[in-house]
């Protein structure tokens, strides 16, 4: 009896013509085990966290590359992209989706700003195994070792039947030639974040205006973090999950005697 | 010795024509025991999650309530107005801030989409005490009940010396008279969430689009979390944290033998 195929679903949050999402095309279509699809938005949507579009409908084109037929492009976030795919565009429900591979870290406390996390999550809230997949190089990231490690990855998730429900995983590569790439560690997401800078103008009728910016800050890192593994030249590979309930401070708020401000 | 008066920041994801904010500037100032600050959206931001705005200049100019400056409009999202608050506007960091009260539940897996949760979690990344507060009811929400818990919070947080690092409380007030308000739980997040719903349509050049709509899906609700606490009339205080390890799922993965995927 034939085993029937896989099918993943590639998305990103630096829109669909990047290279990241298509390097990963490439060797998945390359490897021949798996079908793909590719749902990603029609151009880049960082720092969108996790939006999803409510107000307005929501276009979806067909994408090509190379005279050939990618993907569907779609004018919403990341979030709604994977929606849309599972919701609308796909005939069934994939077997794994991969968002990214994104062109720079998403690590520490930034996560929570991320589109390519934010997919992931998604897919996840939406029952599908899911993983991030990000470069640490925002210069002149190469592909083609986060895209074989991504094979590796989706080979070994649904070997394993699949993600542990409602856990994700949040990868970050580091920015090295394959032979540099030390291992690859299970770890934790750190405190790393940014320090906001504004730069403060006026327009030409007397408004106020500014420009955001930041500086990296690195805060207690510690060993078994993302952003320690990938600074020692490791691959990170943090499990997440959209739990947010911060269930170590309960002894703390039981002393407060919350009842009594009703 | 006169003690220093303490200040509080409001914002929402509503706007800052909002009722709900400016139910809570009006509870808060009749109190008179603090000062408020006000610095939210120029408009309506619901399901913006934690985006931010990077590409663009945030513009911000001054709003009036009844021929009184009120506040702070600016045209990001409730994160941009926070970040800006915090790292712009104000001249030193508020003691407390306050996201809302949002005109609708923030509850289960949907509190990943709030805009008014993303405020207060962007509050607790720059170090201060936030929470997020939301009325159980898209109709008429009466914010009377709602304002003057939060006047009760927000005293016993700063009685207490602020809230511990990192944590952040999300409120869910049932939509109640006063006197039919049963208590206060201290709550877990809930697996209540969505199921998506698309209306698919073309335009007049034969493109396709979508309309996004969802249905109200109750999964597992367990007896303490937050949707079970306001369906049983009683105030659910959730507390939060943005540190999205899945902590619980590494003995899983421990057997994976992920470092053999390099």
């Amino acid at each position: 009896m034939k085993t029937e195929r896989k099918t993943i679903l590639l998305t990103n949050d630096d829109g669909i013509d990047a290279e990241g999402i298509y390097s990963l095309y490439r060797t998945f279509k390359k490897d021949g085990r798996f079908d793909l699809r590719v749902v990603a938005p029609d151009k880049e949507s960082s720092a969108v966290g996790h939006a999803i579009t409510v107000f307005r409908p929501i276009s979806v084109i067909k994408n090509y590359q190379e005279g050939e037929f990618f993907g569907y492009a779609v004018d919403g976030t990341p979030a709604d992209c994977v929606k849309l795919a599972i919701g609308a565009i796909l005939d069934r429900p994939p077997d794994l989706l991969i968002s990214g591979i994104n062109r720079g870290p998403n690590m520490g406390e930034n996560i929570i700003y991320s589109g390519t996390v934010s997919a992931a999550t998604e897919g996840t809230v939406c029952g599908v195994s899911s993983i991030a997949l990000s470069a640490d190089d925002l210069q002149n990231p190469d592909y083609s070792y986060a895209s074989g490690f991504a094979l590796r990855m989706a080979t070994k998730i649904l070997e394993n039947g699949g993600l542990p429900g409602g856990t994700l995983l949040n990868i970050n590569i580091p920015s090295l030639e394959k032979d540099k790439i030390k291992g690859v560690k299970l770890t934790v997401q750190s405190d790393i974040g940014f320090k906001d800078n504004f730069v403060k103008r006026q327009d030409p009728r007397g408004r106020d205006y500014y420009w955001m910016d930041g500086v990296f800050l690195e805060r207690n890192v510690s060993e078994d973090s993302d952003y320690n593994a990938v600074k020692n030249g490791y691959v990170s590979v943090t499990p997440i999950h959209y739990d947010m309930t911060d269930y170590k401070s309960f002894d703390h708020f039981k002393g407060w005697n919350m009842e009594k401000l009703k």
